[in-house]
């Protein structure tokens, strides 16, 4: 193949590039994608922004991307369960030892993972792009593209909700509407969820389904939002999702949730926070952070093929990979929800 | 009070009648209930028609039903949380000790419970009657007494589908169409599951929620059918709710169900049964049964207030209470779902 | 009965006194029980000391003591499973409301409970004393008093160790040697954990069962302690216990537990405590309290009286209840482990 | 190597041969083992007397052997965490797809599983065997070779009692003593359990920690049976553990079990049986199967390397690799517990 592969690289901290690379070839068991929708992910930008995220650092230049679906040109030698042609969608996470984290079911928390646009690991911005077809799932013709790119976010609110054991008649409190707390919604309402209520200034996520939004301001203190959360809800919440990092925020999380609750850690923030931990403790409020996830893409296909989850209203930019800078940019200032970079030139359809 | 009673009473095998009986005073724990809505239960129907249910006789006269729900119009001394007029609906078990079972949140298991409508403990398919306040459940305004009636076999698929751990994109094989059945899918398809298969003569259950149905015909040996089922969901299901407690269907339950899954039996039928018992033990397909249910009514009235479970499809016919026996045999024939008796003279609604 | 009843009460901070009550009448669920040996808890000096631990106030005298056990004098009219002369251990926590809480097996939750020693409720240290007789628990003749009043403490680790998962093979970090981290030791080994580490300074948790002892001096960073800890055990614990409630302890568990892990909250202390909470989060190290406990009674009496746990060596200081000021004085001076009254004056064997 | 490498082959249903192989090359994530001590299991001696179990048909020549430890003597290109040298246990079922189950962590419901030993499968019953690197688990110094090897049935007994939920005063019956009846009894006591009855003719258990034992007669009826345990246990036990296989002990199994409470079938019979369903579930009683086991060889090696779990007493016979037909003689008569091959020349220690 003389083809071109367009890839967008950061090369240093501020430093984005989208340049032409030599077209990989897969391994044993691997598959060659031809790529079809790639969504940017906050952490994308945060690498472009910073350089690193926490003890990940940019040391080398690094494909962006690892929100993403395509379509299989060619397989590894070992390869049975693909074949050309087939459209997938692209689990990022790919665990590189038989430890004893895969052995459990939580392939996630192994330490040696390779994982899409992580440094030093290359993601899937690009043109063309090898990856373990253990970790392709074939999508459903009733399923996009876009909609197998968008599993990569579904995921997390998918295992913050697995893990928070939402389940039928919860009650339940989001904390940020960005793209994650939009996800776990979708997903807390299709787990059963009676009631969500999701702190946002803007309106969206009455629209994807939540039943309440609390609007926050600067000065509301963390015992008086979780109070307004218990009146609008009429009982305090029994699992919180908290998807902002803010340390105000965390402390609304533990005061809100009701005794014998959940409170989930998904938004992430700075290393050390100060937080009401005896509060929690002696009401047996469990305290749960989630890494990425682990398992999900098979029940995510089932629920987007079943039309039980729709994730589509969560696009609300689309730029050729071509113009990946300023798609970029678009996240960047926070425009929209998500912004998907349309990599195959003769198919620019979600 | 000086008001009559109508009360609907098994006296004996095939012996049902009308018949008038003082209003009982409600004790220090108890509300006294004017009824409204009780729906007739396959095993009202079998304590009619055969005196027994297992090891259940009836040994003197019992008031039927326990499908219920009324509106208090008196309190107990010790009754805090309700108040005369508010609508509630019942939950018919009660537990009389507080033994390990009750305290660890198993009190259907409690072996002394009270429940409506099971010898010798009288239902409340009558004008008036007593239930202990911590087992009736205030409905919220947007929920009818009827719906609240139906949180009773709600509770059976809730119950069932809770300990099958049916989940997002939950693959599941529902064995019966009744009552049971139809609730069970209803609470599937409400927790998530992206595919249910319903096996069924008529067709109501697709209209319910099922994606796929399936028709049994005489002569279909277990196995084929297990085949069958694959074929149309394109993999095994993951769970299996048996409601009809016929042998040929729960050997058909565990051979569809795949490795790790689980088949629910919640179906009753002959004491002993031949059963594959090796091909679903060395596939790790856990077999679970479920004696009512415990701790439902919460979630199930959250599920109806919030709109996101449908029972009023259910009901198929009404009889107002003094037209008990037409309504019994109407059960009996099997016609329509969900028979309701309506015991307020005043307020036959919904 | 014109008979005496010594009680130990607490009529204000730093005020307590020793005087004769009257010898209450059992209610028709309740009996009467003649005390026989109650340890003194860090709560009850606490509550010496200054009056009040978080919310709970005292705001009337109330008499001490909660880990207790007796024999049964009277029974109430509706008690069946016990009678005079029973000997039984005391679960001093009692739900007064049949609310969800306690519906769902979760009866410590319930926020109207009655418990003994935490004001407004009376304690048990005294000569004699009603409880209700559910929450009364027949010894065998195998287990004495003393033994069944170390029920209580002893379920604080069965909680805590239960709500942590420790099972066959469990790697497990205790921080503290006081009564609760030593109780933790004992239930962890008797659960299965292969290797535990406790921090301490005497030298008490290796006699019971700990297989390694980390000594902690004061200057040491909550990192170098975890570091420590993976290099005595070989790898990061599973599951860490924190029984001091010290902040710097807390870190120190946090970023000693392995991914996938468990922290468990026991010890209390400062109502805000900054902790490398996104450090947990991300390696999905769960955070739990305990409040109290539920359902232990019957596994710590199955336990003892199987003799796979010992909690003899627990008590190092024997009193008559006469001696309770210089008992309590003995365990506010952190002297010895456990210190034990003995309130009847014919029998002061263990 | 020119060096021999004795192997113990399976030709056909009575056809066991002695017959020299050559020794294998390690490929990049094996390592070649020289074999130490290797277990005589039921399943090899009912493929030497039937040719086959269940689905499973000898179709070609087969070693057998998967109860197995040795020592590493060279490793393959890829392989990091072992070096020459190191002595090991065998896991012998080692996932060849990364598929669904074993993502889950539930390889062992992998279908495509290699199994020493099943066919068409080669064992390790020989001098030098390759295997995957990833399930070979390094010895500490203080565990034999021969503790190593029972970790193979140790591991049913684990995985049997992990799915059982057996916990700190668990209340247990054993059917079988056998090797596997053996085993869970020795799991079953280090995972807390109080009480322990088993089914035996001969005594052995009460040595190895169970605390009842009942003999059972040819025309005890089911029921009876489960009677008798209960009158021996005080109640009904919460767990049975079936290790026979037989319908009779299974009924047995069933009705023993009380309320709520869990009957793990272990042991394999006929592949329909008649049993007394609609008992076990009205009363909540699961009914679970084991396929081998998963993630155990950790806490294996964990519970002997700390002495907590001792299962030295299980080996009763000893025989050199030579003498294999001897050893698998004495396995089918039923003479001792375990029969142990010693695979190495100059080393025949345990």
């Amino acid at each position: 193949m003389a083809e071109e592969n367009l890839s967008v690289v950061l090369y240093a901290k501020g430093d984005l590039r989208i340049e032409n690379r030599p077209i990989p070839e897969p391994g044993p068991n691997e598959v060659l994608l031809q790529m079809h929708s790639v969504g940017i992910c906050g952490s994308d930008v945060h690498y472009w922004q910073h350089g690193r995220i926490g003890d990940f650092v940019l040391k080398k230049p690094m494909v962006l991307g690892h929100e993403a679906a395509g379509r299989v040109v060619k397989v590894g030698s070992a390869v049975t369960h693909l074949k050309p042609g087939d459209r997938v969608a692209i689990e990022p996470g790919v665990p590189r030892d038989t430890d004893e984290f895969f052995k459990r079911g939580q392939y996630n928390l192994s330490p040696t993972i390779f994982f899409c646009a992580t440094p030093p690991d290359d993601g899937n911005l690009c043109r063309y792009y090898t990856h373990n077809a253990n970790f392709c799932y074939k999508l459903p013709d009733n399923v996009t593209f876009e909609e197998g790119a968008l599993i990569e976010p579904l995921s997390v609110g998918i295992h913050a909700c697995r893990r928070a054991g939402v389940t039928l008649g919860s009650t339940v409190l989001i904390c940020g509407a960005g793209p994650i707390g939009l996800v776990s919604l979708i997903v807390a309402k299709a787990m059963g969820a009676s009631k969500v209520i999701i702190t946002e200034r803007l309106g969206v996520a009455k629209e994807i389904g939540a039943d309440f939004q609390l609007t926050v301001k600067k000065d509301d203190g963390a015992q008086q939002l979780a109070k307004k959360v218990e009146e609008i809800l009429g009982a305090q919440p029994q699992i919180t999702i908290e998807c902002t990092g803010v340390e105000s925020c965390i402390q609304t999380a533990l005061y809100a949730t009701c005794s014998g609750g959940v409170v989930m850690l998904v938004g992430l923030g700075a290393p050390m926070t100060t937080v009401p931990l005896v509060n929690a403790a002696v009401r047996e409020v469990d305290i749960r952070g989630v890494f990425r996830y682990c398992n999900t893409w098979p029940m995510a296909i089932a629920m987007l093929s079943s039309g039980k989850v729709d994730v589509k209203p969560l696009v609300t930019h689309r730029f050729p990979l071509e113009q990946a800078v300023q798609a970029f940019e678009t996240t960047r200032q926070g425009l929209g929800i998500k912004v998907m970079l349309k990599c195959d030139k003769n198919d620019q359809n979600p």
